[in-house]
């Protein structure tokens, strides 16, 4: 089972996936989770490229940096794992890449990311996909004290496209599960297990 | 006026690239030469991970990174260097992404490598490719003393492949020139002095 979390910063992401880990572990699943971009030795030497505020990466470079990370861990690892019938959580997956790339950036045309998530995926698309849809305000409240990387530095504008982006995604994408952000851990981690358990149980 | 140099390794594109850049430089060109991947500090730090022998790289992944290396190389520096009217000549281009991570590696459709070229060069196709062509053998023999990096490894099947993108790409894209490579480096900085200047005069 194939399973990626997105959201904006501050959206809870992190929490809820170790909650869902420590839940499919106890139900006797192995379960391996990676944080894109990041997760092989290649692409954290990528990721510490797209993450250094000194540089001004190009919209379609970071794009395309996005993408190798990502075709290196789906490659080396994801698809190896889910051949062996293991459980892979991703903390952001190329879902991201159309919100913060896409809609972001509004760069590159959108039929050009849909193209390039396609290669990079190897073809690999996530059985369940949840989107903890969280208010630009909140996310800014809940990241007040953290120092921000080149990324966050985008602005407000910048991210207001990327909630759109997901919205967009949310309503295309079938995999897509809203879930509500500002309710509280236990419950969020309710909704998610009760998804889960109904994907499982069509395996 | 924008110019690339392709060929196997071992081809003489060094050694004619500085000759040219001589012969447009007394002419009272600003010539400016960058190698792919590279010419900017991103691109060199996407160079140095593709060129680690340590790592192996997934094909999609080797695809993607050298695609991003070249975007960032055409924003930062070729397209404000062609603005202001100045030559650029680059040591291999996108067409390597097809001889190499196309017809050499074999594991991405050309038409996607054709659609990422097309992203990463930012739309910009050069006016003039010296296509120095060189046997293997002849390329093996002149690098005997040399010591191998990652892509070099990847053996003689490998290159002969390569060898049969460059002539595809050379039949199909008139921008293309064949150079015969074995000949001295006097007659080929002739040829290709002859080509800039019919080139020259028609803008």
């Amino acid at each position: 089972m194939f399973i990626s979390f997105e959201g904006i910063d501050g959206s809870g992401k992190s929490t809820q996936i170790a909650l869902l880990q420590d839940y499919l572990s106890a139900q006797g699943h192995q379960v391996h989770i990676f944080r894109e971009p990041g997760g092989t030795e290649i692409s954290e030497r990528i990721r510490s490229i797209l993450l250094d505020a000194k540089y001004d990466v190009n919209a379609v470079t970071e794009l395309l940096l996005f993408s190798s990370a990502r075709s290196q861990l789906i490659s080396e690892r994801v698809i190896p794992l889910l051949e062996k019938g293991e459980v892979v959580i991703l903390d952001r997956f190329y879902d991201s890449t159309v919100a913060y790339q896409g809609f972001g950036r509004e760069s590159v045309p959108l039929d050009q990311i849909h193209q390039i998530n396609e290669i990079a995926s190897h073809g690999y698309v996530p059985d369940l996909t949840f989107y903890l849809k969280l208010s630009i305000e909140e996310s800014i409240r809940r990241r007040e004290h953290m120092e921000e990387d080149r990324m966050e530095k985008a602005g407000k504008e910048f991210f207001e496209r990327v909630i759109q982006g997901f919205e967009f995604l949310a309503e295309k994408e079938k995999r897509f599960k809203i879930i509500d952000a500002k309710q509280g851990k236990e419950a969020i981690h309710e909704h998610i297990v009760a998804e889960v358990r109904t994907k499982l149980n069509m395996f």
